[in-house]
């Protein structure tokens, strides 16, 4: 691997003998390839979330890239207090916008695309089930790109650090919080699962829950040039 | 309010105007207490928990307290991620122990009634909440010492710092996590109970769900002794 992307080697547990890891996999680009590095240091299990997502296909994706993996899923819905707020994902009154993110970052507020503190309940859910389930580890493709000017905080460096302190103490030690994607950027991700073999033809992303994906929501379009910038073209089809 | 007791005047919030307060509400005499303390500055609304716990009758207890408070009650069902590990507290084959918190806390490794990362799970979906009915406050009743040797790490001053900065953080700055009663002894929090009219007799706390309460379970215990150090009565009768 050249051009200085981080493969995580250094800090990331390569190898973890018999020590289990609960991946979160979402089914989109970023988890996937969590879950590959995961799953090249050791045993894995995944945990899927149903918080009324608009784009349920992710869910397939999930289960397919858990079976690739050989990851037992646990499935799991989270209670209804995501709805109301605004947010285009899971707000049936609201209409998925055909903006990039450089437009989400760029306009000063909350995102149409946040979903109230999503990522502290997907993290908050993991971590129980790791000490249930004995896993040791909490893996989450979180990356700090996609906090940049307050586009998603839930996945800022700070988020994480504090939730990674928050997990560790209040599990008695027994859970790290594990976010190998946290300094790459898109196109770096896309690099690294390729390197690892990452079957990206079996990852959803588009926000619109189509198949070819719609090619306009803000996801399609940067998961597009993330390919593009590393002169690939992206296995999944797209209308437009 | 004497004898060095913490009231909470310098840094609760004491009057909220119209921002709305979302409190944790367990139905237990912690939560009552912080309900208290948050209806006296402004208008609150409640949540509480189904996590299987056994002593489900804290939660008609919880309903009660929301009336008596003009507290909209929020009802949530956790995801079943919290059965299997051990816990006395969910796990049926587990029995209830007759231990005190003195002798938990001097027992080494995990608690017999801590259950994994009940608390996280349950200030990520208060958070979200808050959110969506647009509260700026999650109020918590944990108090440190109820971490005291690592007897629940989730109520851990250490925890709660991060859990603050985590939810502060991830919610655009939107929503503080407020825990008044975090440097208060359980006797204190008797005290300042009363001082603020608390109606402990409509509280439950007997981890047996027993009613009149079991007296010997660690809850028990630690309550009747937090009447006894104020020279009061527990209005709650006992078995024993």
């Amino acid at each position: 691997m050249t051009g200085g992307v981080y493969v995580g080697d250094a800090a990331v547990p390569t190898t973890r003998s018999d020590e289990k890891a609960l991946v979160l996999c979402s089914g989109g680009m970023d988890s996937a390839v969590c879950l590959a590095l995961a799953a090249r240091a050791g045993p894995v299990e995944t945990i899927n979330f149903n918080y009324k997502q608009k784009h349920q296909r992710e869910r397939g994706a999930a289960a397919f890239l858990s079976g690739y993996y050989n990851a037992r899923l646990h499935r799991v819905d989270l209670p209804d207090v995501f709805q109301g707020a605004g947010s285009t994902l899971v707000d049936v009154d609201k209409e998925t916008p055909s903006v990039t993110y450089e437009e989400i970052r760029d306009t000063p507020g909350i995102s149409p695309t946040y979903v109230p503190y999503r990522n502290g309940n997907l993290l908050s859910v993991a971590a129980a089930l790791a000490l249930t389930i004995k896993a040791n580890y909490v893996y989450f493709g979180a990356h700090a790109e996609d906090a940049r000017n307050w586009a998603y905080p839930d996945c800022s460096p700070e988020f994480i650090g504090a939730m990674a302190n928050a997990i560790y103490i209040g599990t008695y030690h027994q859970v790290r919080l594990i976010t190998p994607l946290m300094w790459l950027t898109k196109g770096e991700v896309v690099q690294l699962g390729t390197v690892l073999g990452v079957p990206f033809g079996a990852t959803h992303s588009c926000y619109r829950d189509a198949y070819p994906a719609c090619g306009t929501c803000p996801t399609c379009v940067e998961r597009k040039k993330a390919f593009e910038v590393n002169g690939m073209v992206d296995p999944v089809p797209y209308v437009s």
